[in-house]
């Protein structure tokens, strides 16, 4: 069992860090190509560079290349170009973090600054003290960093040495998912704002923002670099929709029941966002009207104790909402599983790229409280 | 004369009014595919269409058009298509209206509020009174909106009934476009924040934010369209980049001495607002200590005076910096309208486009004080 898990994660593991060489190639041509009369354009890349290497999982340019995989196999001439291609969805990623996080108004991004609070640093240094100046000039900064991200990921595509067709296919399928996950992020920062959510609202969102985006796109463009068919495309919805949102849940259940030590999230976290999640919709629905006043009077207020944060841990407990999300979750892994299996007993996919993502999936659900 | 004038706004006008029935349709095709569980994507989409359907000359589609003519002719069959292929640089310009009016800090665009501003008022019907939060949702919702819009044009072009070559170079010349157009607008912002600028480096923002953008572009987005040659491609930018930065440089004369009434623009609005212009370049780099102090400490003042404004203008006028900049942009008029004569002499371009270019150039030019 153990060194079944080493193994997992060392092929995510292998593929994140050649994912990273390639992203710094990627940048540095960029910056190769900056002319000398805008030094600023060259100072632009770099903060973009070191924001895209500052890690992550790399779970999207993975699936990518597991999609492409389970069709082609792992067949070592044409890899490199799948690997060049499976950056397009890190590219896209960034973008969405840069935006993001001024929406979010996150201060941290994998430890560091965010990209709204390097340039707000930066004002300072640069432009003086002036508080509104520099948060303006901050997210300013930020919105252009992410628009030079989405165009930095056109400019990726543009230059694929891929088929035309595929091409355009990939620019369709993923240009779809963008869109989806803008629709996404909006409903969530409304239902954030309302203050009361329904589960079939946080479910598009899920559906949205995690399981489009992060898994069915990915598997999407590797099968498209592969050449693969509708069919392959519906079997890998099918399997990648419910396993996002599995995934969503149970990320939902580490955000208000985790330990900080065991997840690296700090506990309560999302109580204190005020994030609307399943867990809270289910807590709504199910409890009685001093309860709902609870939730909603202590769900994003920045003034919470960790007393608060029991109550509502407690009331998720005692609604049944917990083991709402709970079931529905092992609902949605054991609908993923069963397809995973479909996959695995057909002959048309490749053994070893079927042995990734079973180990991938596995390594998804082990997060688990 | 009167009878040409006639003419000539008459061309562009029916094409502007022939642009907004492509575009209300393209946003009603969007709608129509919107899934009936979220409402709040429908009424992003109709936010959008009031925004991108408030008017503006259209004189970027009118540019494609152009361009294809040129090679081609009014051709009555392909025309359609070739309308609907050039909103796609018109949603891209209103991508950048949604997020330049967010770092402008600009409440009124075309004399209705801006995207930020009329998401603000949302939030205070919708969700309470709260300032900040009002005010990031207002910025947060107009970073997705223009995220969205960048996205619709992709999905424009995806959609397009054109070879699927011409759709590949469409894609790379457009996004290279993006990538100048975000480069000047960093540039641009520092330069406000700098307080003082260089003549190269507002020129470097001219050529990226106007002439390259809103000229060049477009002219060759129409050649693509027309299967045009690499000759096509570089007479017409030898002509669009000079008088993008002749029509930029009036259109600053304009923002410091044109008249309200004549212009439609506030008098002094550019110094209010602190905007680094060739005319300030160079008063900096002409006037005496006294005179770049006195520029300095005014510029983007927001407690300016009439008197103030009338200070500015003066040493304009006295360092020589406005002459500079009437004779350079003569100059670059001079140098666009050459060219034109060599396109209008050669036999491969057609005559009714030379004309309509000529005139539209002619248009551009007469918005002079």
């Amino acid at each position: 069992m153990k060194r079944q898990m080493y193994q997992k994660s060392m092929d995510l593991e292998n593929y994140a860090t050649r994912i990273a060489v390639i992203l710094e190639e990627f940048f540095d041509t960029q910056k190769s190509k900056v002319d000398e009369n805008t030094p600023s354009f060259l100072s632009l890349l770099e903060v973009i560079q070191e924001f895209s290497l500052r890690g992550g999982k790399r779970i999207r340019p993975f699936f990518v290349y597991i999609g492409y995989s389970l069709i082609k196999g792992d067949i070592s001439e044409e890899l490199d170009e799948v690997m060049k291609a499976s950056i397009l969805i890190e590219l896209i990623h960034t973008f969405f973090l840069a935006h993001d996080d001024i929406m979010d108004k996150s201060d941290l991004r994998r430890g560091k600054p965010t990209l709204h609070v390097h340039y707000e640093k930066e004002y300072k240094s640069l432009y003086g003290n002036n508080n509104l100046e520099r948060k303006h000039f901050g997210s300013s900064m930020a919105i252009l960093a992410g628009d030079m991200l989405f165009s930095l990921a056109l400019d990726l595509l543009s230059d694929l040495n891929i088929k035309i067709e595929t091409q355009k296919e990939i620019l369709r399928v993923l240009n779809k998912t963008i869109m989806n996950t803008i629709v996404g992020q909006e409903l969530d920062i409304r239902l954030e704002h309302k203050r009361t959510s329904f589960s079939e609202e946080i479910l598009n969102v899920y559906k949205r923002k995690t399981a489009q985006y992060t898994f069915e796109c990915p598997l999407h463009l590797g099968v498209l670099l592969a050449e693969g068919t509708e069919r392959d495309l519906k079997i890998l919805s099918e399997f990648a929709i419910p396993l996002g949102i599995a995934f969503q849940i149970r990320d939902d259940i580490l955000g208000v029941f985790g330990k900080e030590k065991e997840t690296g999230k700090i506990v309560g976290d999302d109580i204190y966002q005020g994030k609307q999640t399943l867990l809270i919709a289910k807590a709504l629905e199910y409890g009685s009207d001093i309860q709902k006043d609870t939730i909603i009077s202590i769900l994003g207020n920045k003034n919470i104790t960790h007393f608060d944060i029991r109550k509502i841990q407690t009331i998720i407990e005692d609604t049944g909402a917990l083991t709402y999300a709970q079931d529905f979750s092992q609902k949605k892994i054991a609908e993923a599983k069963k397809i995973l299996e479909n996959i695995a007993s057909s002959s048309q996919y490749n053994t070893q790229a079927v042995t990734q993502l079973s180990n991938v999936t596995d390594y998804i659900i082990s997060r688990s409280i």
